[in-house]
C-alpha cells in the first residue's frame, strides 16, 4: 500500500459513537465533519430521534454516512469488536484512566487502528459521558477549550477529534508493529467481567456496595495497556482461584 | 504576566471576520465555537441577515460575543488595523501569497498577535472567499480534508482554527487525572512476594518450574507503574484468597 491509502485504511477503521443524541441536527452535522476527515463508520446508541430530516439536512454531502450508521442499544455493543476505546470528556473526573489532550489520544488512535478497529466516544449533548460509559473507554481524551466555557457543540468536538485524528494518520505513514499482541476492547471487558465474579464469589466485592473497586481495577489495567498474553494469565489466576471458592462453597 | 494570562491576552487579540454570511444559525455557531477557544472579536461583513433568532438560538453560552460582533461593509473595513490577515480556503487557487496548513498558520497568528489584531477570514457558505479577497490576506490557511468531500461547515471550520490558535497560544490547560502516591519500592516488592507466595498455594506456580509467570506480571505491574493504594488493594485480594486456600487446605 502506498501511504496515503495506509492512512485512509487506519481512517476507515475509526469509529465514531454517538452516545443517546438528543438532537438529530447534531448527528447530521457530526456525519459531515466525519467525512470530511474521511471518517465513516458512524455508530448511534440510543438516538432520541433517528433517522430525521434534519439530520439527513444537515449531513449534506455525508449522506452515505448517515445511511450506513449503525444503530445500537448499548454503549457495550457499540464497542464490540474494537481494539480500544477513546472517550471525549470536557469536564474533570475521577476515576478516568488515562487522561490525554485530543492531539496525543489521536496519536493512540492510528497507533490502535492497525490492531483493529478504534472507537471515539461522545456524549449526550448536555451532560457528555456518564462514569460508567467512560469506565468503558481505555483513555479520556479532552479538546483544550477556554475554562469560562468549553462547551463545544457536539458537531464541533467529533470535528475537531476527527481532524486530529486525520492528522496524526497522515504523521503514522508506516505502522511499526508491535512486539506484543494487545488485547483488545473485548479481551479486557471479558477480564474485568471475569474479575467482577470472582471479587463477588470471595466476597471481597460487594456488588451492592461496589464503592470503587472496579473502576480502580479499570484504571489501573487501562494504564498498562493490557497484552493479549497478560489478559490470559490474570483470567487463568481467577479461573485457578474459582475453583477454591467453589470447593469451599460446596463443602 | 504569567503564562496563562499571556495566551489570553494573545487569544483576545485574534478576529474572526465572517465574510457575506448567508445562513444567521452558523454566526452563532461561529461565536460559540470561538468562545469555546477563548477568541471573542467577531466581525460580520455584510451578514444576509443579522442580527436573526437562529444565530442567538445556536450561540448559547457564547451570546456576549455575538453583542459585541461588530458590522462591516467591506473586508478592507474588517481588516482595519490589523498586522496579519489569514484567509482560509479550501480550495486550491493561483494564489502568489504563502499557502500554510492551519496548524503552521495558527503559529504565525500568534507570533503576530504579538504586534496587534491577527484576522481569521472566513468567506460565504457555498464558494468561500473570492480571489479578490483572498488578495487582501498575508497567508491562506488551509484545513487538511478529505478530497473527496473536503466542504467543512463553517462553523466547523471556525472551530478547528480556533483550536489550533488556542494550542498554538500555549494554552493547553487540560483537566489532570488526579495524581496518587506511587508506591515505594519496596512495597512493590513485597507485593510480589505476596503474589508468588499465593499462586504457589493456589498451585498456579510451581516454584521448581517457574518458567515465565513472575517476570510477565513483573512487567505488567512495572508498565503500569504502581500506586500505593492499587498496592494495597492488589494485596487485600492476595490476602482474601489466601483465607479461602487456607481453609481448603485445613480440611
Amino acid at each position: 500500500m502506498n501511504p496515503s491509502s495506509q492512512s485512509a485504511a487506519a481512517l476507515a477503521r475509526v469509529r465514531v459513537v454517538l452516545v443517546h443524541t438528543t438532537h438529530p441536527g447534531n448527528i447530521g452535522a457530526a456525519a459531515r465533519a466525519m467525512w470530511t476527515m474521511g471518517l465513516r463508520q458512524l455508530v448511534l446508541v440510543m438516538p432520541e430521534r433517528f433517522p430525521h430530516a434534519d439530520a439527513t439536512a444537515l449531513a449534506t454531502g455525508a449522506a452515505e454516512v448517515l445511511a450506513n450508521a449503525r444503530i445500537a442499544t448499548t454503549l457495550r455493543d457499540a464497542l464490540a469488536g474494537c481494539a480500544l476505546a477513546v472517550g471525549l470528556s470536557a469536564r474533570a473526573r475521577a476515576f478516568a484512566g488515562r487522561v490525554l489532550p485530543i492531539r496525543d489520544a489521536a496519536e493512540e488512535v492510528i497507533g490502535s487502528a492497525a490492531e483493529g478497529d478504534v472507537a471515539l466516544v461522545f456524549g449526550t449533548e448536555m451532560s457528555g459521558l456518564s462514569n460508567a460509559e467512560l469506565a468503558q473507554c481505555g483513555i479520556v481524551a479532552t479538546i483544550p477549550a477556554n475554562p469560562e466555557y468549553p462547551s463545544l457543540n457536539l458537531a464541533a468536538a467529533v470535528q475537531v477529534a476527527a481532524y486530529e485524528v486525520r492528522i496524526a494518520a497522515g504523521a503514522h505513514r508506516v505502522w511499526a508493529a508491535p512486539r506484543f499482541r494487545p488485547a483488545t476492547h473485548d479481551e479486557t471487558e471479558a477480564l474485568y467481567a471475569h474479575a467482577s465474579r470472582t471479587l463477588t464469589a470471595l466476597r471481597f466485592l460487594n456488588p451492592a456496595q461496589p464503592k470503587r473497586l472496579l473502576p480502580r481495577l479499570r484504571r489501573l489495567f487501562g494504564r498498562a495497556k493490557l497484552e493479549r498474553e497478560e489478559v490470559n494469565i490474570l483470567r487463568g489466576i481467577l479461573a485457578r482461584v474459582d475453583q477454591f471458592v467453589d470447593r469451599d462453597t460446596e463443602r
